[in-house]
């Protein structure tokens, strides 16, 4: 089982230090420390493990060293700053590892992008050595990249013509949309096994600059010094801890204090249930800070969040989820008011913005999502995100016992999908005026209103509602599970593109395409003979 | 061969009939008459041979019959529309044909709503039985869609629960993207086999309207003369005859008037060169009409469409084409001084936005493309989007044979890629003073010149020339074709995203990696085991 939690005091592969307004992440990558056999990661290239870390430190700068304003990230080895995923863990990995390899990957990428974008943390990459593959779509995720200039480091993309697959992490869209690289210099860079060097690679846009060894760390530094004193906003000078979350793994499923996920294993659907806040939380941001990370919507999206990744990789064949909620509106209700009269302070505006990156994660988990909403459930708020976020969603229509949901204020604009549009304006980009009607009310609704406004897909009665149930789930477990992926994100992400839309749905998807090709990982595929005397024959057919 | 020429009167499959300002294109297809062995086209479904005739139907529309206000499309079989892709012929094709069988319908697809977009001609999809799968998604091209209501005619999208593959005609992404359907509404209907009638599929947004049979054909008429009848646009009377192209067809290439194609089959790419027109081409509206398919932009451009297709079906092994021009300069300019002069006239806009089409099929073709700016080239205007579309350009800097490119007023906006950004525009993202400044120095370019504009990738000297082309293709030629596919989707297209670049860029790639899925295709899959007794078995992997 592979375990997303981790800390900096357990690292094995890199070292997080603060001081002041400045945090230095070097990679250090112990070659034996493996996520599994048969590989060693040399010259800094890295598993899933590794970037398990990276994650970790990232969200750990958010919470617990708020000060700081600019995060260098650079290697301790020497000559080499990170040689990208390692190729023998690829080769060796199934399909399925493969793609979640690179879904993680690419949202610890776009993780740096949300600091940067959302809490103005400056990423600079000092690539001390050589960044090739990987090593390098790590760097241009940073906001700005020097190479040091020893006549001998390079940056580079070496996938397609070593490995015949793409850079998996975002490198091609970041080249042409973030950098805005010329097209035939991304495609020259992207072909060039050996890459470039300091001069054509500034030249050329892909570094931002390059200094001889001798000066290098004395540079950066002095960059990483400007960008901190010419930042002059305010910084809280204490964060607040994230302690391990309590976990408890059991055959049939995972505990957490929040939630709560069965596995339903013979019938491939796993069931997950977020409970709601306790009522009198917390208003103030001081009370808030004092809570930590036992604030519920810290707590809670931490678990939901690991609870996604566990299905993802250590559950590959659950193929659906229910999502349900159990707690009281009116609590959620009550959070997200605290959350959005103290948005302007810099916790509440971390969670909610770990909160939006969680609601993400849901979003590109390749599992199907049907929210259930049934007496006792608390879909309100942040909450109702899962409801607007699920493939479909089924409410019980019961005069009797009645169920409700509700939108806050949150659901305006808080919690953006990958395509840059909340929930709701996605779900109605046909009619943009049900948001104003939706917003308008001012009230909570019943399955009818429900139903009526758009918000749920089916609101069978009583008598109906356990067939239902059963009939759908039956029905979408026993469907293809690739034609499901392939379907859900399309339709979940209607309307604009983003840099994000287009790493996650594009660039993913050819990846996904050709990491299937004999011409990759056949006998004779490029990516089953790297490294061996053997050469790689391709099957040369092109549309 | 596949020769993509045909012409009304030797349509197998269809029935185009104009009356005034309406046509009517009927789909009737002959079971027996396919372009492979081993299927039947039952219940009018297609092969490519039926889309060849429906893409050269549309073309003759907008050049043959300009009049023409309304197309109404519909079927001539009783109680059935279109069932859609023939699955046989998908499931005994192999994976290039599929990728380009679905690339070409999706063009097909595309060319309906640009005619619909740019020339105003309403489409109107009479389905006056079941539209299945593909059926649907040629419906759905559509501006509008009626529905016999017979108590058993429905619409459908069953790839996913029937075939385990996608709808690979945009169907997945127009339903969100351009009939904005709910998410939710668009899933289940994807999912559903047996798919929806009139009620639901008008109140989910699927269709417009649906009317009893006894009712329908006079409801549709009444629809087009509305239609027709409410655009009060000038429409020319006359159009111009397309006849076919003359074409040589040796073994080592392809002939055409203005077009020569040379097949390096043993070094797998090809020398494509596009002669530029003759001098004292005509400049009014009246002679270009004359001249009809012989003026050179429409010859030449239908040609390198033709070439283009013959490359991708019949040239699979081709991985890189090698572009030159041959001709002056001054003509091609004078002739798009013409084109500038008259983009009024129905039949110049029909020509630009038929060149825009052409050049946009060079963009999606999935094969490397380098142009070769020689002595006597004449990469000037509308040709100078060759060398732009290229993934490289490469130009001979040699000061004793000035070699010079030119922009001229077509290069600000006439031929927008799929991203709705011309090429300069994809090109220069990162520099948009760039633009301002090719369009202000108003004058032709040399190698310098375009070196240090960013035209041309490398400029060689003589001395160079030969071994820098030559070493350059070699390496091309030698990497992985699948990765150099994906490579190019995601560097041609930087910047903006359309519903084209979706369906193109991120539908068809997930279509792709599914079409290889054992899920699919193996021995168990849904698609080869489709109609026998036999039934699927999936791996149910999820991420």
């Amino acid at each position: 089982m592979i375990n997303f939690q981790t800390a900096p005091e357990q690292y094995k592969h890199w070292k997080l230090e603060v001081s002041g307004p400045v945090a230095t992440l070097s990679m250090d990558v112990s070659e034996d420390v493996t996520i599994a056999e048969g590989y060693k990661l040399k010259l800094n290239s890295y598993d899933l493990g590794v970037d398990i870390e990276l994650a970790d430190a990232i969200q750990r700068l958010r919470f617990e060293h708020p000060q700081v304003k600019v995060v260098a990230v650079t290697s301790l080895k020497p000559r080499i700053f990170c040689a990208g995923a390692n190729i023998y863990m690829l080769g060796t990995s199934s399909h399925a590892f493969k793609v979640n390899f690179c879904k993680f990957t690419n949202e610890t990428r776009c993780a740096i992008e949300d600091d940067s974008r959302h809490s103005g943390r400056r990423y600079v990459a000092a690539l001390n050595g050589t960044a090739s593959g990987g090593g390098y779509e790590l760097a241009i995720a940073c906001d700005e990249i020097y190479l040091v200039d020893d006549g001998n480091s390079a940056i580079s993309l070496p996938e397609v013509p070593l490995l015949g697959v793409l850079p998996g992490t975002g490198g091609l869209t970041r080249l042409v949309d973030k950098r805005k690289v010329r097209r035939d210099r991304a495609d020259v860079f992207s072909t060039l096994a050996e890459g470039l060097k300091g001069k054509r690679a500034k030249e050329w846009g892909l570094i931002d600059d390059y200094f001889p060894t001798s000066k290098f760390q004395e540079s950066i530094d002095a960059r990483v010094r400007l960008i901190a004193g010419s930042d002059s906003s305010e910084k809280p000078t204490v964060g607040i801890k994230l302690s391990p979350l309590l976990v408890e793994v059991k055959p049939a499923g995972v505990e957490y204090k929040y939630v709560t996920l069965i596995l339903n294993r013979e019938q491939r659907f796993a069931d997950m249930t977020v409970r709601g806040p306790e009522a009198d939380l917390p208003t103030t941001p001081d009370e808030i800070q004092k809570l930590g990370d036992a604030y519920w919507p810290l707590q809670a999206y931490r678990e939901l969040d690991d609870a996604l990744l566990h299905l993802r990789v250590n559950e590959p064949e659950i193929g659906l989820v229910c999502l349900r909620t159990e707690g009281n509106i009116d609590d959620v209700l009550a959070v997200d008011e605290t959350l959005d009269a103290n948005k302007d302070n810099w916790l509440v505006r971390e969670i909610r913005l770990y909160m939006a990156r969680v609601l993400r994660r849901l979003d590109l988990t390749a599992k199907s999502f049907f929210a259930i909403v049934e007496p006792g459930s608390c879909f309100a708020g942040n909450l109702i995100e899962l409801l607007l976020a699920s493939d479909r969603g089924y409410m019980l229509n019961n005069p009797d016992k009645i169920v409700e949901i509700s939108v806050s204020e949150l659901n305006k604009e808080t919690f953006p999908m990958s395509n840059g549009l909340t929930r709701l304006q996605s779900r109605f980009l046909g009619e943009p005026e049900r948001l104003e009607e939706i917003f308008g009310l001012d009230r909570s609704f019943d399955a009818e209103d429900a139903e009526e406004l758009g918000l749920v897909t089916f609101a069978p009665d009583e008598l109906d509602w356990e067939d239902e149930i059963r009939v759908a789930i039956e029905e979408r477990t026993s469907l293809s599970p690739d034609a499901l992926t392939g379907m859900e994100a399309s339709l979940r992400f209607a309307g604009p593109e983003t840099m994000d839309t287009k790493i996650y749905g594009r660039l993913t998807a050819w990846q996904n395409w050709i990491f299937q090709r004999p011409n990759a990982v056949g006998p004779e595929g490029a990516l089953t003979n790297y490294g061996k005397p053997t050469q790689a024959h391709f099957d040369f057919k092109r549309t």
